[in-house]
């Protein structure tokens, strides 16, 4: 069958290259006559891949040497509870900033640790509004911190509500940890005055079941040391990313994603790409801004994910299903919110940002 | 080049056919031009995946209606913090019998959790010898239980030092749960009488980054609830494995790798087929017993993980050496322990193994 136009907000489409590369080697992985899944994390073949994956993601993202890059798993989910458990000192207390559904989980996640660990965790700043859910991110000014926090953590990119903070903010003094699951290296950001930045890679660094976590090594460090030894960063980043058995396939998927990212330009080509697909699809929606209603205000917009509304629920459904005939998949919103989302990671192309684009037109023009 | 005779102890070989699937599909998957790694975990095409998948490993393992079957993420070192976390009370006991590297692992992690929790963990029994490590499993007789332990812990094969329950013991009355990451699944064992069965998948269910968890389902309820949702097997129970994102690709797999188990007759064929090459490895061993040594008593013998020794580490280098030339990879023992060790998991062929115990003569005739 003929590739689907794929806006999937994750598990997302993959770069085809990355995936061509897998096939072909798939049971023949560096003239060793077996796949890369069957050899030992303790071997040189594998370890070569792991090795080349963490340099690469540390020269494209330009990574500075004060900050470990970690390959874990149980998607950011696992690190909205391990950031917390190692980080928020018993009696300490942490800064979150909720903008959306991610963030606000994040937060719930912390606040069930804080009372089993007697400790503190603070909004600092919510967007939350009654009936409409998020619309904008959280401004600086706004956000009421406190100068003792172990942390503060916020998410970058809220992809079930389609918001992003577009200009790097900083929350404060207190070390900044931040969700950028969906918000991952579609463009270079500077990586400096982050403590921790996680993500899982489903969205536009590889497959499901590798989550990259980036911490400053005196951050990490600092962790707290009385718990299981695979709950905590710190161990992880002494045995680079080999403390247990990692998802060697999944790293390999990575290191072709990032090689794929690497042949194009790197970040600034990439980052070139997505804001030309971003700027095309808000267009053709704002041309007919009578029909189809973004939720989220302007300057909170999503380079990532487009969320929209239709007028009524049922031309939502048509509109998914019309699109899935004309090979566009992946469109239907996050069932806890509705309407439809579009996802623009990496691996989307531009001519089918430009082909929704004039789907869209003429479904506004049949049923408007 | 020629597919090797890979004795890996995890990752290790998969089942050619298994492979080739994924290969073959891996651009297509289900007809629906994309890989099965760019469909949403939410979405019918996963789905039937994931479903399949568990359906598949409760029929052939026949596991009952009261145990629920869950896919994790983050390997039995995971579950070695988890299990504590959840079933050990603040001011409760749980017991641990250690025979191998793997189940006093598993027993550190768990001193460390219940350090935090304000709980005990006793050592039941354990094995461990002056100078020599571990050379057999512990007796159910052996064993100083604790009537009011919260859980009995124990592994049932131990990877590195290449022993195994081969009757399946009960310690007691306690709620039993059991590392079986290299012993799931080359057998039929009743799963009844556990509460809980754990395991990595990269040794005889597919690759690495999936654990398998079964769980009673009034044990896995009677967790702790205060804990960060992602933590608790009962919310990952509750959720069929979807509470978050994943590892599709590695389910997946896993699918192929089960499907192909049903395809061979199930696990009574398996067995057979494990256990003709077990026997073919140690008469060989024990037919040059002045040259080869196995330090394991005869009894506890694993039949997934071979262990042995040969008259000087020049040897035993030149033994994997020769080895590697002729074909067979994978043989070196664990850097802890050193030595040879042989893996013979479900996708290594009798054939394999034939051919190592030809070689293993000739060596030993060529260096005794």
């Amino acid at each position: 069958m003929r590739r689907p136009m794929n806006f999937n907000a994750g598990p997302a489409t993959l770069p085809l290259p990355a995936l061509e590369r897998a096939r072909d080697e798939l049971l023949d992985f560096a003239g060793s006559g077996m796949s890369v899944m069957e050899h030992s994390h303790r071997g040189k073949e594998y370890e070569a891949v792991h090795d080349e994956a963490l340099g690469l993601l540390r020269t494209l993202l330009g990574v500075p040497a004060e900050h470990e890059i970690m390959f874990l798993q149980g998607g950011a989910s696992m690190q909205f509870a391990l950031v917390p458990m190692s980080f928020l000192p018993p009696g300490g207390s942490a800064d979150y900033v909720v903008t959306g559904a991610w963030s606000a989980k994040a937060h719930a996640e912390a606040l069930l640790w804080a009372n089993v660990a007697h400790a503190k965790i603070r909004v600092a700043a919510s967007t939350k509004e009654d009936g409409d859910g998020y619309r904008r991110v959280a401004r600086v000014d706004e956000a009421k911190l406190d100068a003792g926090a172990a942390y503060v953590h916020w998410a970058s990119n809220e992809t079930i509500h389609g918001l992003q903070y577009l200009e790097v903010p900083r929350f404060g003094d207190a070390p900044q940890v931040c969700d950028m699951s969906s918000d991952f290296l579609w463009r270079k950001i500077d990586v400096a005055p982050f403590s921790m930045i996680y993500g899982g890679a489903q969205k536009n660094i590889g497959p499901s079941g590798v989550t990259v976590v980036i911490g400053r090594k005196d951050f990490v460090e600092r962790g707290r040391k009385d718990l299981p030894s695979i709950l905590q960063y710190r161990a992880h980043a002494e045995a680079r990313s080999l403390l247990n058995t990692p998802p060697t396939f999944g790293i390999y998927l990575v290191r072709n994603v990032l090689d794929w990212i690497r042949g194009l330009g790197g970040l600034e080509a990439i980052e070139q790409r997505n804001r030309a697909k971003a700027g095309a699809l808000y267009a053709a929606l704002d041309e007919h801004a009578g029909f189809y209603r973004c939720p989220v205000e302007k300057q909170s917009r999503s380079v990532m994910n487009v969320v929209f509304r239709l007028p009524g629920e049922e031309l939502e459904k048509r509109f998914v299903d019309e699109a899935r005939k004309a090979g566009m998949v992946g469109l239907k919103g996050h069932r806890s919110v509705g309407g439809i989302r579009v996802s623009l990671y990496n691996a989307v192309e531009l001519s089918w940002v430009e082909e929704l684009g004039r789907f869209l037109k003429d479904f506004a023009k049949k049923n408007g």
